[in-house]
């Protein structure tokens, strides 16, 4: 028999990591399960951000950006996130978007290997990778006359052997919740003499993750999913210190220069990663993620990212098995592995109809999951890779578990919803069928 | 005889534009001539941008994307700053930094120009500009096989003749103040066969612009100085119609995606403006930025642009007269051109020595401006163009004149402070000689 109620209250009692939830803003009536796309409100933001537009801004105005420190955010919230995925301080700066710090490693990534290993001219990625970044891939490769080659999970491995230059991987699967083992591949890449470029946008908060340790060549990562900070909050980015000062980035801007006022027309690159700056940054939305970072310093103290990822692989497991037993006949499949070594922090389930309609009536309830479409990438390869049996590619239903706010009473709720709308056929509604311009 | 505290009076009490004044918080004590650097707090950004926290955020969280519109904000604001700069609705989007909208939009004028005229291989720019923006063009020239050519305000139009590819400027310098005339200019780049790239950093929101009467092709902006978008403000980018569609720009990102939510592997970018996107951007930043532009809009009912010229014309030449009058036989050049076409919205003075700590002097007193050290780029051709009949290159106090906020009566004080700085000897203290290491 499945966790009763009664059990989920008592685990949440027996959480040593409960406290941290207090830190956060969550909304009445709502469980909250789209963390892994945008992370809920820290307490301190709204205050924060209100001192840093009357105080900072209002009445300091210029003078902040040395009496406030505003100059220097990018370093000081790139090092609250090197802990966070194994990176020293100094190696992480806070700046632009993921997408945009993408465009900046990969080049980089590139400018190497066309030093170290001239004849290789193959990127290789997976064919289910975040869009973006197969957007940016596609765009710098042919650019610089590489072949951005897009493989299923199983064919990362072959596709090293022979003129892979760069692999880039993001490191927890938006669609899936799937996690690469990053130390292995890097290691397989390096050994195949090729580069190790990974996209923590799913795991930076989410799951431990040690850069330096698996020896990776270069970083990037998102602010305002487990992060929480913030709509569009600022990402970050990594270089291994061994290429930091090698290459000098394409978007040279005086941010990252040696000597931003002393106004000269020749570009000199800063030391390390301060090189990996560009143009000035969004102060007010860099302090909203810098609460969110706090709460992280606060995790610290209670075991910080190992007991974080050992309660959020309790509350998947529990997800999962509540849904089996309690969702059992209604048509869903499990895409996340079971294997805890391969799981981020998320559960998706597919079900080949029904899944918008099912998201939206849970969303109704205030069981907030979000939707994704059959994989769009090719119509093969993406299917469940463990539990539904089924073949093609079906809808996702995905439900990220943030162990920072989540309980396991919002679990087994969560998990009552979903059984309420599929016995009651509450999704067949008209009103959930409608799709969205944005989901 | 100079103009008397009471005639600066009246002038305020005549200011069509007075009103204005009252949607900022302009702290006590201070007159604010730095808004050519930071812009001033709008009354309704604190409040604004809580409701974005605290609701949008905070409780209704990623549904906001949608019901709060935040997924279009780029477009929404961008059609605020295109009535400033000459702009039809559609045509420019907010986004990124100025420094990543100039590669964006100087890679697009690169790929044009190797189309339709392959032989030519030179960037024209001034040796003055704004240093960020010849950083990035030293790195887009390296990477695409372009010379870089620096030249002296008068060596621009020869510098069109034989292989100039590109013609990047600003259009009011950010150190002396002064102002192309884009129409002519851009007319003779086409001419010569050349693309214009603008740079209106100092010129949204400060002076009249019109892109698409001068036929320019590209042009980028900032909005956190006239447009009082807040610290490191989100920027703009704008692309003629005539060439929107023609180049996909570099950083391909999925906000730039025909259709970004089908999460399809390939890139195929959106028709329009909305191409230039890249990655998710900072809502918070981007809202305290439409409270700026909204003072805009209350503007256009008082004369817009044209009245704000006005009154900025009046402003910098009363600042002017009342400088040569009061404070004569103290040293002071006048940088900034006199005539009024070639005049942006700031004045800037010189001074061989001591430059810096009058600056410190006037700040501590609460006149805000800014020292810029003598050219640093070559020690040459950017002399005071008028006035100091000095040689070489003298530092520069630096004022701006923002016509929404700023009065004659500021004015007056303003330049009373510096007699006094001056006549005192106040700025030969020594708390006002050590440099900060921002400034």
């Amino acid at each position: 028999m499945s966790p009763s109620l009664n059990h989920c209250r008592a685990l949440d009692t027996s959480d040593p990591l409960r406290a941290l939830r207090d830190h956060f803003v969550l909304p009445d009536g709502v469980i909250y399960l789209d963390g892994n796309s945008l992370g809920v409100l820290p307490k301190t933001a709204a205050a924060r951000v209100a001192d840093v537009i009357t105080r900072e801004w209002g009445q300091d105005l210029i003078r902040s950006w040395n009496s406030a420190g505003w100059f220097h955010l990018p370093q000081r919230l790139g090092d609250k996130i090197a802990p966070l995925v194994g990176a020293a301080p100094g190696e992480v700066v806070v700046t632009d978007s993921t997408s945009v710090n993408l465009y900046k490693v990969l080049s980089a990534a590139l400018a190497i290997a066309a030093e170290d290993a001239p004849g290789k001219k193959t990127v290789v990625s997976e064919r289910s990778n975040f869009p973006t970044d197969l957007y940016i891939a596609e765009g710098l490769c042919r650019e610089r006359g590489y072949t951005l080659l897009l493989v299923e999970p199983d064919g990362i491995l072959p596709a090293l052997i022979g003129d892979a230059a760069v692999l880039m991987l993001t490191h927890v699967n938006y669609r899936t919740g799937a996690q690469h083992d990053m130390a292995p591949l890097t290691a397989a890449a390096h050994a195949a003499g090729c580069l190790a470029v990974w996209d923590l946008a799913h795991s930076a908060g989410a799951v431990p993750v040690d850069l330096n340790r698996a020896q990776a060549d270069f970083a990037v990562g998102c602010g305002y999913k487990y992060l929480n900070g913030g709509p569009g909050a600022p990402a970050f980015v990594w270089v291994n210190t061994r290429h930091a000062e090698r290459f000098q980035q394409p978007l040279s801007g005086w941010w990252g220069h040696a000597a931003p006022f002393e106004f000269t027309p020749g570009y000199r690159p800063a030391s390390g990663i301060t090189r990996y700056l560009c143009g000035t940054q969004p102060i007010l939305s860099l302090a909203a993620l810098e609460c969110g970072l706090e709460v992280f310093g606060a995790a610290e103290a209670l075991g910080g990212m190992a007991a974080l990822r050992t309660k959020s692989l309790a509350l998947t497991d529990l997800f999962i098995e509540l849904v089996e037993e309690r969702c059992a006949g209604h048509g869903l499949g499990l895409v996340t592995p079971r294997d805890h070594a391969q799981r981020g922090s998320q559960v998706c389930l597919s079900r080949n109809e029904g899944a918008y309609a099912i998201v939206q009536a849970l969303i109704k309830r205030g069981v907030i999951g979000d939707f994704r479409a059959g994989d769009p990438s090719t119509g093969s390869g993406q299917a469940p890779s463990t539990g539904s049996g089924r073949t093609g590619s079906p809808d996702i239903l995905r439900f990220g578990f943030t162990p920072l706010y989540i309980g396991f009473e919002d679990v087994w709720h969560a998990v009552e919803h979903l059984k309420q709308v599929l016995e009651t056929g509450e999704w067949q509604r008209p009103e959930f069928k409608q799709k969205h311009a944005v989901t």
